[in-house]
């Protein structure tokens, strides 16, 4: 299991970017509209894993809410599993409170789901199957 | 640069085990006291970066605060920079709020400071200098 990216909500990604991208100088991989989900996506690599910096489109989506509640900040970190339907199976036989029982599909292929920040001790953890490992 | 450790604040370390050494199956590294920070932090590898879990061991120190103030979750990035004196010189000279704008020194050697998340875009951002490396 390793990382493979860590989110980060904030209210402009472009604004964001002047601190990752041009005074750290992490390598930018671009933006992307992710309409499903009413977010812009900035990519920046950190060794073999990145930062994905999230700004909602629209007032009333889950990101949108997260950061008025908590202003911005990290909203989840994401896990790269082999097998996510064994990956599922067992921590919920272990108790732990999975967002979708079922993993979800995103249109690139790749399969996903969400462990209940309450399971992991207040870390909305994202689990995904690589389609080129798993 | 590269990942180090995602730091998550905890009420509890062992409780916190229960899913990211027990459910998620992640290599323990055992527990410390850090009396300087008021906390106990556990650590668990994760690819070759690792997570911190760490529990307040009073009711003032600064983690026992963002504990009441925003509940369990993530705390901190820590990312490794070769070396720590240039980063914060080119940081600084970019117009980026450092904690400590000399590094400090823990007990083992190493060397950091933190960027002060408004200027991140909400995520507290440790540089570490890695003695094995820097």
């Amino acid at each position: 299991m390793k990382m493979n990216h860590i989110a980060v909500v904030v209210p402009d990604v472009e604004e964001a970017l002047g601190f990752w991208r041009d005074a750290l100088g992490l390598p930018f991989g671009g933006v992307e509209e992710v309409p499903d989900e009413a977010v812009q996506v900035g990519f920046l690599s950190l060794g073999d894993a990145h930062i994905e910096l999230m700004a909602p489109t629209t007032a009333d989506s889950g990101v949108a809410r997260f950061l008025e509640k908590r202003g911005p900040g990290m909203h989840h970190i994401c896990l790269e599993v082999d097998d996510i339907d064994a990956a599922i199976e067992e921590l919920a036989a272990k108790g732990v409170q999975l967002i979708y029982e079922v993993p979800r599909t995103r249109e690139n292929g790749t399969r996903y789901t969400f462990v209940h920040p309450k399971s992991t001790g207040g870390v909305m953890v994202e689990l995904y199957e690589n389609p080129e490992r798993g």
